[in-house]
């Protein structure tokens, strides 16, 4: 699996890879503890501050140590990487260490102790900034305070999930700023 | 524009439409107003009962329809739709009656007020059952009460923004069913 080098990248600009809505892996750490979940429901709130929501079941491993923490990594993998994506989501990290499992590397951060997927594109970290709906939604709302993102791939082709096991991996791209009001942009 | 006819679809399963992410068309009445919006920000929260979040900016004018209504349609366009879209994105229904201005036909739905739009193959009707973040983050928690799917095509083109005027548009389909623990599923 290939590894990324990546480089600084605005917050402010996340949505470019996160509002087309890919799966995403979810990388937590909490004392000597860490986990990666795979995640499809997600959105984004706000540019600046840069926000997310994601929902996480409290069922799952990653939550308690996300929960805890009050950090995570938002990793962007790409279709070369599914049955990884796959694997992670069908497996429990109180039984495996998912980093060690699936030969994935984890890298330091440089703001959150959650570590990056070096074999993923882009990795954001992030902060909880509002706990209120954890209990009634499941809902986590993040600040991303760093994002890191390889150069290349410039348009990483990106797995969306149907549910049911099926997938749509992003196709092209199309252009339509003519159309747009400069402010909207 | 092609209409679609659509037949009664599980409301549980609309994630197999929203979760790849795909922009959206929210459409809203209240009294005598009706109005569009293009969406990108949203995302699944639950099965069942069926539940969605949008993050809708009050600057919007269909965020004042949609607040008083406390109901809206998300309607799924394809990528035929994407300049249409895009109108939409860049016009403010206080100034016109976009259904009218973009040549869309609206169709009564069975439960809420707000109309369907005929030309997106997927509609789901929805209503608005926690405002408590609407102020906070412009979050609106929704329950899809009734959803009406066209049988054709099965699996629609959508458009993904990703800001600056850039779309995805969906590509291959591809299965990991057999990768799966059928709990899972």
């Amino acid at each position: 699996m290939r590894r990324y080098r990546k480089v600084d990248f605005p917050v402010a600009e996340v949505r470019r890879f996160l509002e087309p809505g890919p799966v995403v892996l979810v990388s937590s750490a909490w004392k000597d503890q860490r986990d990666i979940m795979t995640l499809g429901w997600h959105m984004v709130l706000e540019f600046t501050p840069s926000r997310l929501a994601t929902m996480i079941s409290s069922g799952n491993h990653s939550a308690g140590l996300i929960r805890r923490s009050g950090e995570c990594v938002i990793n962007v993998p790409t279709a070369d990487l599914l049955d990884t994506v796959v694997g992670i989501g069908n497996t429990c990290g109180d039984e495996i260490d998912k980093f060690a499992h699936f030969g994935l590397d984890a890298v330091a951060g440089s703001v959150v102790a959650a570590p990056l997927i070096a074999q993923c594109h882009a990795s954001f970290e992030c902060r909880l900034v509002d706990r209120s709906q954890i209990r009634r939604h499941g809902l986590f709302i993040w600040e991303v305070v760093k994002a890191h993102v390889a150069r290349s791939p410039k348009l990483p082709r990106t797995v969306h999930y149907r549910g049911d096991g099926q997938f749509m991996v992003s196709g092209d791209e199309v252009s339509r700023r003519r159309l747009f009001n400069p402010e909207m942009l």
